[in-house]
């Protein structure tokens, strides 16, 4: 049986705790918020309705979930201990310290850091990877893997077997790679809400109705590809290359975030989706996962093709760990 | 019986025929290329194929295509006329001119530029607004319009009609929404290529298997209201916010366009996705497209709520036109 320690039980740690869990793992989570507890048991019974959902095959007996007061002993024995605290670097380092002094010396020790490097996690003496997933954690396949190779090796190998995606990084960078790619659409947005181009809703809908459904089976090189047509990728390249240089790309300044920004956002975003609780929208993105995720299971494609290789893994394997 | 005049019979162009020929719209195109026939032929098989499996009911029936030799021919007696000539606005001044000298005053006339505003596309006179589809333009709903709210409005019922998805922008701006937003992440990926952190492939892999399933069924700004849990959009700007100023906004810069970068990043796709041929990847990313769609119909989410409201359209409403 195999044992990992959450440290942190937000939405993100929540996420590990149901990957591990039922994936037939042992649970030690830690989080001194008093409200913790309630947290992870909504993140829980959202995976729960879900997560099985996109198998056709048995998934391992869940494993156990135990709480720790204290760190130290939360991270006793583990063979994985994943580390989801605020975005604060002094505080990773407290965090990541701890674990190092008390974890077994072979347990992978991974950040869930979505920006900062392994040479900044671990300049304080800590041996800990980046394994950066993506919410909702107990769907999405993802998990980026920065750091010393055996290290994101080892861990690689525990995440295909728990039905994940590792996707390990050649060299260190700030926020990986996923997050740059948000990082610029994000600052993108803003600028066009804050320059009254488009609200909140439009933007999404500008995604979701368009580019967005590529996104979900191919990513931006492949469906370029496709869009130069029988000449292909320099054929792409020649007709869009030079619009690098057009003056669309004046806006690559960083929008002030100033409250009179943050309130226009907000209140846009109330506008779009205020109508249905966070727990409504939870449940409908989950549903909706799950029948892409199906449906690109039909045709083994990017997420689909991870899961019917976790349904052989279970089928032939053995129990994943 | 209504009448589109196609200009230009390239992917997108041959995607706009499929999209009015498959509503019951007679279409007049007309291209000089000599191997404009086979590409549309083509766009137009690949539409037969898709379009129709996203539906529960009867489609009109098919229009009636016909080939024009000069543009003036095309274009007269037109409802629609739809310019889709590679993006150089001088050749966009000539072929919109001669459009406007020939199309009934009252036609529609659009123009699928990328990246130009309609003040640019009309400098010498024109009465285009700009109505930007997205590859391939037979399943993608979503159709961008800019330009005057009486030509827009006007547009935006035809293409509801036609089963597309129209958004309409508030203010012109250079490469109006989607396309801002997919030109941030072009460029910030040429950097990741180029600075050796990870491949084409493993770029699209970081969106397939992460936030491109997020993005189907939910833009960026749902997603995080979702993201800040109960605190609700205000959280998580506080907790993304100060990324903005973080030094991975560093790479802002524009990489130079060189034949090493145009290479290095044909190579790597060659690698990826040479396996397969260009048509094969264009059904797998229909069948796909269908099949996600078809998931979102059963929620009525994004482009599914667009084939649903189609659908009574078609069922209540007699032929779309």
């Amino acid at each position: 049986m195999s044992r990992a320690a959450i440290v942190g039980g937000g939405v993100i740690g929540g996420g590990w705790a149901a990957r591990f869990l039922l994936a037939g793992w042992d649970v030690a989570l830690f989080d001194p918020d008093p409200e913790a507890g309630r947290k992870v048991t909504e993140v829980l019974d959202n995976a729960r309705r879900s997560l099985p959902a996109l198998y056709d095959t048995d998934l391992p007996g869940e494993g156990r979930l135990d709480w720790h007061d204290d760190l130290a002993s939360a991270v006793a024995g583990a063979d994985w201990v994943q580390e989801s605290v605020p975005e604060r670097l002094d505080l990773k380092h407290r965090v990541l310290g701890t674990i190092c002094d008390h974890a077994p010396a072979d347990a992978v020790i991974g950040s869930s850091t979505s920006g900062f490097k392994p040479s900044e996690l671990n300049s304080q003496g800590a041996r800990a990877i980046v394994a950066h997933p993506f919410n909702p954690v107990y769907l999405l396949p993802l998990v980026e893997l920065v750091g010393a190779p055996d290290s994101t090796a080892r861990a690689a190998d525990i995440l295909r077997a728990i039905g994940m995606y590792p996707l390990t990084l050649r060299r260190e960078i700030a926020a990986h790679i996923a997050d740059r790619l948000l990082e610029a659409v994000w600052r993108e947005s803003l600028w066009l809400v804050k320059d009254g181009i488009a609200t909140t809703e439009e933007i999404d809908e500008a995604i979701r109705m368009g580019f967005g459904l590529r996104w979900a089976q191919m990513g931006l090189f492949e469906t370029y590809r496709i869009a130069g047509g029988e000449a292909g990728m320099k054929h792409f390249m020649a007709q869009f290359g030079p619009a690098l240089s057009w003056p669309w790309t004046k806006l690559m300044d960083v929008p002030a975030f100033t409250d009179e920004l943050v309130d226009l956002i907000a209140g846009q975003s109330d506008a779009q989706s205020g109508h249905m609780s966070v727990r409504e929208l939870e449940r409908l993105r989950d549903d909706n996962l799950v029948g892409i995720m199906r449906v690109l299971k039909t045709t083994q494609t990017g997420a689909g093709g991870v899961i019917v290789a976790h349904e052989d893994m279970l089928r032939h394997g053995g129990p994943a760990d």
